[in-house]
């Protein structure tokens, strides 16, 4: 499993605040922390970004690959920054993310193509709504894939992203357990092994402490895990997160001895 | 997910001696600090009892129920030390458990039928070697199923145990992948909702910290729980994953709004 850290969003006054004095330096400083954590790629979270998206998005890319060879995700749902921001990258990119929504398909999803990377799809309705269950999700990925392959790219640069909803919402926790059986089944329904991701955040999103939050990670983690999951996207300073992350990878290693692995 | 205690066994110095000198007090106090740890049943380990087993059992039982009225599951392979157990006991107990050893067979499994209670089934050859593998487990399966059905007990009596193989083991941890994969498996194999238990202990069985130990506990459990399995077996004082078997159970709960279980 590929931990990817959400460490870095424009929301975080330590970025905003950086990011509006062009001052790259807490940026490098909280990379070198995330990497420090673990992480084996940073999410670059700028939101929206209504002013300026090429400048910030640009100066936000380079500060990180001033600190990281680490790969990017460039999380944003404008297409200006998000061109600046693969325009600005050195090293691997991906994309973050699109859908079915049409403005999405149309100025998103073409980026990944041209720029040649890969593109994480979201399950949502055309309207930007979370399927309110597993089939309705199943039902999204067909639609997903079939905008992705008229675009002739190949399979592999594909993730799913089948959208972990916030435990607080009516019928969180029954939704969550769908989304692994939506990362299981999946490669069935499409007829390859598509890659997976979660966003581990959303599921504990609210006002809860750091230790509520991480045990609820900890427990649904290993449950993707098993179920096949590619990438999680997380804040690695959830440290029980990050350890059982690895003690997840200890089980499912295909070496003969693999628990000397865990200290 | 029912949370059976394996902390009351013949091997701890603690155990062993009250059972020499009769004394039920430091049983009674163990039970009573199992139970404030969370136990929702209690299983009582004789081993063997080559001396008085019967005497020995009766002891240990009626200690244990001086102490507590939560289920007890009577772990030997002598029985003549099951049947006085099963005769001492005044609550729910369980046979834990019979496989397709001839004499488990012979001797083990007709003490269900006779006492009628539930029994565990160990996914055993017969020769009491654990199949390398989850084929050779389901084939087991099918094969105790069988030898179940013929005693003429209602399927509810079951419980499959698919025998988790200690991750020390030459390729133990994909061996503990299979048991979860068997786990999920079994329903359909055997065409009902057969009830599966698995003892975390003997995953992390060996020479290692608790710390190491219960961090594999807490990343193999959920992947478990989410397996759909019904009962684990383990060490109640490992709090970490006391508190992660909780968390899988309000992940797994049919409550609508699940998470305000959760401290």
């Amino acid at each position: 499993m590929i931990l990817v850290s959400d460490n870095l969003r424009i929301t975080l006054g330590e970025i905003r605040r950086a990011l509006e004095r062009e001052d790259p330096g807490p940026i490098r400083e909280r990379v070198r922390r995330v990497v420090a954590a673990g992480a084996a790629a940073l999410d670059i979270n700028t939101g929206p970004l209504t002013r300026d998206p090429e400048k910030s998005m640009t100066f936000f890319v380079e500060a990180v690959q001033g600190a990281t060879d680490l790969p990017v995700f460039l999380d944003t749902a404008n297409p200006r920054a998000l061109e600046a921001g693969l325009k600005a990258n050195v090293n691997t990119a991906v994309i973050n993310g699109f859908s079915l929504e049409p403005a999405k398909l149309a100025a998103i999803l073409p980026l990944a193509k041209t720029y040649d990377v890969d593109i994480i799809g979201y399950l949502l309705h055309p309207d930007g709504h979370v399927p309110p269950d597993g089939p309705g999700r199943l039902n999204a990925a067909v639609e997903l894939y079939a905008a992705f392959k008229k675009t002739g790219m190949a399979d592999e640069r594909l993730i799913i992203d089948p959208v972990a909803p916030p435990l607080a919402w009516e019928n969180g926790n029954a939704q969550a357990m769908e989304v692994v059986e939506v990362v299981r089944t999946l490669p069935d329904l499409l007829g390859f092994e598509v890659k997976t991701i979660v966003g581990l955040s959303n599921l504990t999103s609210g006002k809860r402490g750091v230790r509520a939050k991480s045990l609820m990670e900890t427990a649904y983690l290993p449950m993707l895990a098993a179920a096949g999951l590619d990438y999680a996207l997380l804040d690695v300073f959830h440290e029980e997160t990050m350890r059982i992350a690895r003690a997840c990878d200890v089980l499912m290693s295909r070496k003969v001895f693999a628990w000397g692995d865990i200290l």
